[in-house]
C-alpha cells in the first residue's frame, strides 16, 4: 500500500534531482538522477517526471541547480530561460521559477532551501486537496478521471485523485474509470497503477467510452487535473478533457479541477490566451512497451507515411466547470477572486 | 490511386469468400479466403472483415455458402443463427441474413445469385451516398471522420469517405482529420491507408484532439457512418462517435450520418434498445504492431494486473445529428419516415 506522507515524485540530494521514471511506469520502477540543471531540463521535456505539481517541483529543483552552477547573473537568467522552454502550458513550472529564483539576491543556499520549500508545500496541498475534495465524493460512487493527476504527477497525494484516496481511506466505496489517455496512456499506464497500488477498484476505458459510459448512467462525477487554470476559470488540461467535460455538461455530471493555488495564473484573463504545447507526432504514429516477453518494442500503430497533428492540452471554458478543489478549499467559478487573494 | 469502381472490400467466388484482411493494412495488403461458414463467421468476429456494408457483404456471402452447407432447413437455421451471433449491433449482418435467407425456399444457387445482387447493391449505395453528399462539402474545408468508414467498410466507395472522394473528383480541397479511433485503431491505419491511396490530404489525431480542434475552429463538418439507425434517428456507431456528436453540437458544426439504408431498423423504436457489443478487454490493453524492423509485435500498454472495459459502440442521439446521407438522398431526423416507405 502506497504511504502517501512519505511517497515523493520529485526530490534533490547533493546537488542532484531525483525524480520517479514515468516513462518506465508500470513495468520498472526506477529512479532517474539529473545531475546539473540541463540534464532537468531535458527530463522535463522528455516527460521522465510529468504533471502540474512534479513539475513544478521539479522546475524549482532546477532552479536550485542553475543557481549553483551559475558564475554570473546572466548565465544565471540563461539557464531559466531553458527551465521556462521546457513545457510551455504548465503553469506550475513558471510559478516554482518565479519564487524560487528570487532567493538568488541572498545567496545560493537560500535558492536549494526555497526549492525544497516549494517541492514540500506542494506536497501538502496535494493532503488537503484530498481533505476538501472527499467532501465531494459520495459514498459508493464513480469517479471519471482523465490523464493521470494522482501522487506521480503532484509529488505526493495527487490533485484528481487525493480526494479519491482520502475518500477511500474514510471508508467510502469508490470506483474510478480511468481514461486511457492517448497519445501517452498516461490513465492506462499511470493511474492504474497508482489505484493497484492504492487497493482502489477502478477500470481502464478507451478514451472513446467516456461518453458512453455517462449515457449509460454509469459515472457519478469527473474529476481530473489542471496544467494552467486561467484568471476567468478557464482550465488547459491533458488532451481529451474539453470532451469529457462537454460530456459532464451534457449528462448533468459534476465536473471538479483538483489544483493546488500554484495551477492558478492570475496574469492570464482566458483560456485562449493560454499557450498550447504541440508535441511530436511520433507519439500518436507509434507506441512503446514491453511485448509479450518483457522486450521493450516500438511498434508503428498507424498507416506509414500519414501524418500526425499532437496538442498536449485543450482548454475547458469555466462553463463546463462545478468547481475547484484547491488546498485552501472548495471554490465556485464565481468564487475564483477569493483565490487571488490567497 | 484508387478505382473506386472496381475496389471491393469482400467478394465470393466458387463457394469461397475472399476479404481483404483488414487486421494487416496498411502494413500487408493480403486477401483472406474463408472456405466455408464457420471460417466466415469467425472472420466476421475476428474482425478480418469490418464496416457495416462489408459486415453484410460477407453475411451475405456466408449464407450463400450455409445454403450450399446445409443438408437440412434445420442445419441451415443452426448456420443462419452462427451468422448471427458475430456482431450483435450491426444491422447491415440481420439485413443481409433476413434478405438472402429468403431465397432458400428458392433453390441454393437463387441464395447465391441473392448474396451476389445484395454485396453489389451495397457498393452502389455507396457510389450513390457519395454523389449526394458531395453537396454538403464546401470547397475548401476540413472533414472530421471517426473509424473508417470508407470503401474498406462498406464494399466500395464507402459511407462518410464517399462524399469525400465525390468532393475530389469534382475539383474541390478537402481535408479529412482522421481520428485515431482506440482501441482498434481503424482511423489512423485504415482511413488513414485510404486517404492515402486516394490522395486525400488528412491528418490523424488521437481521438482526445477532436473537441480541441472544434474549438479552435479548424472542422467545419462531421461525417460518420453508422452500424444500426433506430427507426427515430438514433444513430449506433463506433465508440467514441457520441463524444465528437456531443463536441459538434456544442460548437454548431453540422453532423451528418452517412449509411444505405440497409442499416436502418424501422424495427427498433429508438437507440436504448439498439444491442451493444462488448469485446475482449485485450484489445484495450495491449496493441500490436510491426516493430522498426518489421517484426509484428504485441505490446502492453497499459498497467498489468488491471481491467479494461471495452464496449463497440455507442449511440448518438437523434438530437444531435444535422442530416442523414443514404443513396436515396439526404433526410434530415424529421423525414425518416419518408425512407421507411423506400
Amino acid at each position: 500500500m502506497t504511504d502517501f506522507d512519505k511517497a515523493r515524485a520529485v526530490w534533490m540530494k547533493a546537488g542532484s534531482v531525483f525524480m520517479i521514471d514515468q516513462r518506465k511506469l508500470p513495468y520498472k520502477y526506477e529512479v532517474f538522477e539529473a545531475e546539473n540543471c540541463a540534464q532537468t531540463c531535458e527530463a522535463i521535456k522528455n516527460m521522465t517526471t510529468r504533471g502540474a505539481g512534479s513539475i513544478g517541483a521539479a522546475a524549482a529543483f532546477a532552479v536550485a541547480q542553475a543557481a549553483t552552477e551559475a558564475k554570473s547573473g546572466t548565465a544565471f537568467e540563461t539557464n531559466l530561460e531553458q527551465i521556462r522552454n521546457t513545457r510551455p502550458t504548465a503553469r506550475n513550472l513558471f510559478d516554482a521559477i518565479e519564487r524560487v529564483s528570487q532567493k538568488a539576491e541572498i545567496s545560493v543556499q537560500a535558492v536549494v532551501d526555497e526549492a525544497k520549500k516549494y517541492a514540500e508545500e506542494t506536497a501538502q496541498a496535494g493532503k488537503k486537496i484530498g481533505e476538501y475534495g472527499n467532501a465531494l465524493i459520495p459514498n459508493n460512487s464513480t469517479i471519471l478521471t482523465h490523464c493521470n493527476a494522482g501522487w506521480l504527477a503532484l509529488q505526493a497525494y495527487g490533485s484528481a485523485l487525493a480526494p479519491v484516496y482520502k475518500a477511500r481511506e474514510s471508508g467510502k466505496e469508490v470506483c474510478v474509470y480511468a481514461d486511457e489517455t492517448r497519445p501517452r496512456s498516461q490513465g492506462a499506464r499511470l493511474t492504474a497503477w497508482e489505484l493497484q497500488q492504492a487497493s482502489v477498484p477502478h477500470y481502464i476505458i478507451p478514451d472513446n467510452a467516456a461518453a458512453f459510459f455517462m449515457s449509460r448512467k454509469k459515472i457519478d462525477l469527473l474529476i481530473t487535473g489542471a496544467d494552467r487554470i486561467a484568471a476567468n476559470g478557464d482550465t488547459a488540461n491533458k488532451i481529451g478533457t474539453l470532451e469529457k467535460a462537454l460530456a459532464a455538461a451534457h449528462y448533468g455530471i459534476p465536473f471538479y479541477v483538483a489544483a493546488p493555488l500554484s495551477t492558478f495564473d492570475f496574469s492570464c484573463p482566458s483560456g485562449d490566451k493560454i499557450p498550447i504545447e504541440n508535441r511530436s507526432e511520433e507519439e500518436v504514429l507509434f507506441q512503446e512497451g514491453p511485448d509479450t516477453g518483457g522486450q521493450w518494442r516500438k511498434i508503428s500503430v498507424a498507416s506509414p507515411g500519414s501524418s500526425a497533428l499532437n496538442p498536449a492540452f485543450d482548454v475547458s471554458p469555466v462553463s463546463l466547470i462545478t468547481a475547484f478543489i484547491t488546498e485552501k478549499g472548495i471554490f465556485k467559478p464565481s468564487e475564483i477572486a477569493k483565490l487571488y487573494d490567497e
